[in-house]
């Protein structure tokens, strides 16, 4: 069985969604059990009776929504239903934890209570977005590493690749580096390295660079950059999706067909700008943790928890953990072997 | 008077939209004369009669739109309308160049020919931005310098000051940092350093960092960072638009209602693509060079063409560039003194 910990207390209607959620996962996916962190008498009451797949683990504090110092609340809350449930992972009490709780707290807990995997250089934070053609690309890193070598970014792009194959089911899952021409010299020194690594490796196709000009629209699977460029792409797409809906709100709006429009319009970039903020992203996956957290949205309903959970479970089902795992074991074993020849 | 030199050959409907803008302009603007580079006969027969402010310098070769390797272009075409339009700022003929020509060869040329502001570190790129207030934001620096030291971002910052109080008229023009938080302290190095360089500054207000969520609704005039990031900014924003406006027609065409909206919204869409895309920036203006060079819409009609011309003259009538060559010198002097000092 896949263990999941769910964190019952995270998320803007926590936890009567987060429940709702476990109970729709318990019903659709055979092969979980998930532990409840939370205030257990709440939990009962929604829980409506016993069920043999979930347990509950009492957890008395609450790290809220708007937390401003994520990394101390952390530290001092122990007991927190985040904290606890990210803290079995370590104990091998778990395989995996889900979270709609407050982002930058999860983030600060993971990299505190559950480290990262042995020999991955930089964890990154890789948000799924959407896209023209309908299939999802991977964006990173979001934000995690402003300043990072190209040989973590292969090991952040290889994770992806695992992640886009066995998750999201791409059979060859194709690397673009972002950059500012298509044509290979393109770019900042840094970029021309990582061009350079990633023209060379065995671990995965690359595109070569790619535009932000066919950031909805890419000719790869996984976009990366250095998590400056990515998070300025993603916040460039949100702020676009934003002002452009007000624009058009402004412009439609003189006339009774143009009204027709903008409210026609409106509701879909809505729905896009949601899709873009990152606080918005749903099922955000950490890359290289010892094991996998996944960030549900904050404002996860019983349908968007059970999809992160579902993401978890099959994350862990198809070994993408393991599987990168092997990858570093294998090239820091060739890296020993340099070193013996040597 | 002003004296323009005018590349007529340039553009895609050139030379007769350009020769009919060239004759709005005059016909509006008083204190102007025009220097029109291109083939004779072809331009006195759009012309249709003398006018004494107008001056033709026949030039019998055209630099393509779709040149592909411009500075051989420029290099081995002197007699190209271009190429002696703008040679002609070096032998003081002329106080600026209007050109609708291909965009890189017009950048190649203008650093083969023009040549730097004496003092001046980094020439930059600065499209004007449409933004949800209505008021025009410069994006600086387009592409221009992909790794840049931030003393030379603080010359660009004040060109951009200078230029968006004396042309852009906004009395007071306020500068924002590009980065991915608004707190100081955010960001890269470089983006520290920028910020601790621009805090301390007195030749501009400095509103601190904006994220480029708010990239269309900025909380200043002036949007600054290295040229790798602003062109990702730029390309981003031209990307969502595009990608936006295809996601919208596939959602929308699926009712009568929906189609409507559709139409509505995608001519919408389409101008605001238009006005992203930085091939389409119509008066582009280069900073820092030894005279202004003003890079038409390649697509640019009479009126464009005659906007083009008519922000040329301002530039010229209130000295943009005489004010930041005097900052220089002080600056200059300033540092001379400190050597002497020291």
């Amino acid at each position: 069985m896949i263990r999941i910990a769910i964190d019952a207390m995270g998320g803007d209607y926590a936890p009567k969604e987060q429940i709702a959620g476990a109970l729709l996962a318990l019903e659709k996916i055979s092969d979980i059990e998930l532990t409840l962190y939370g205030n257990e008498n709440e939990i009962r009451s929604l829980l409506k009776g016993e069920n043999d797949r979930i347990k509950i683990v009492n957890a008395e504090y609450v790290i809220g929504m708007g937390e401003k110092n994520p990394i101390k609340a952390i530290k001092e809350h122990p007991e927190s239903s985040m904290a606890s449930a990210l803290a079995s992972l370590r104990k091998d009490e778990n395989d995996a934890v889900v979270s709609s709780g407050a982002t930058q707290a999860l983030i600060a807990g993971a990299h505190i209570l559950v480290r990262r995997m042995q020999g991955f250089k930089r964890t990154a934070i890789a948000p799924v977005m959407p896209s023209v053609s309908g299939k999802p690309t991977i964006l990173l890193d979001a934000g995690a590493n402003l300043e990072i070598k190209p040989e973590h970014m292969l090991q952040q792009a290889y994770f992806a690749y695992v992640y886009a194959k066995e998750v999201l089911e791409i059979p060859k899952p194709v690397v673009g580096l972002i950059n500012i021409g298509t044509e290979e010299g393109k770019g900042r020194e840094f970029d021309k390295e990582v061009f350079e690594l990633f023209k060379n490796t065995d671990l995965f196709d690359f595109y070569g660079n790619v535009e932000p000009k066919s950031v909805l629209d890419p000719p790869c699977d996984i976009l990366i950059s250095d998590g400056f460029t990515a998070n300025i792409v993603m916040k460039t797409m949100e702020g676009t999706a934003k002002g452009m809906g007000t624009m058009l709100k402004q412009k439609l709006t003189s006339s009774f067909l143009g009204k027709i429009g903008a409210l026609l319009a409106r509701k879909n970039l809505k729905e896009f700008k949601h899709a873009m903020s990152p606080e918005e992203i749903g099922g955000a996956l950490i890359y290289g943790l010892y094991r996998p957290v996944i960030k549900a949205q904050g404002a996860s309903k019983a349908y968007g928890f059970y999809n992160a959970i579902r993401q978890a479970a099959t994350i862990v089902r198809n070994e993408v953990f393991p599987k990168v795992e092997r990858y570093l074991q294998e090239s820091r074993k060739d890296e020993n072997d340099e070193q013996e020849t040597a």
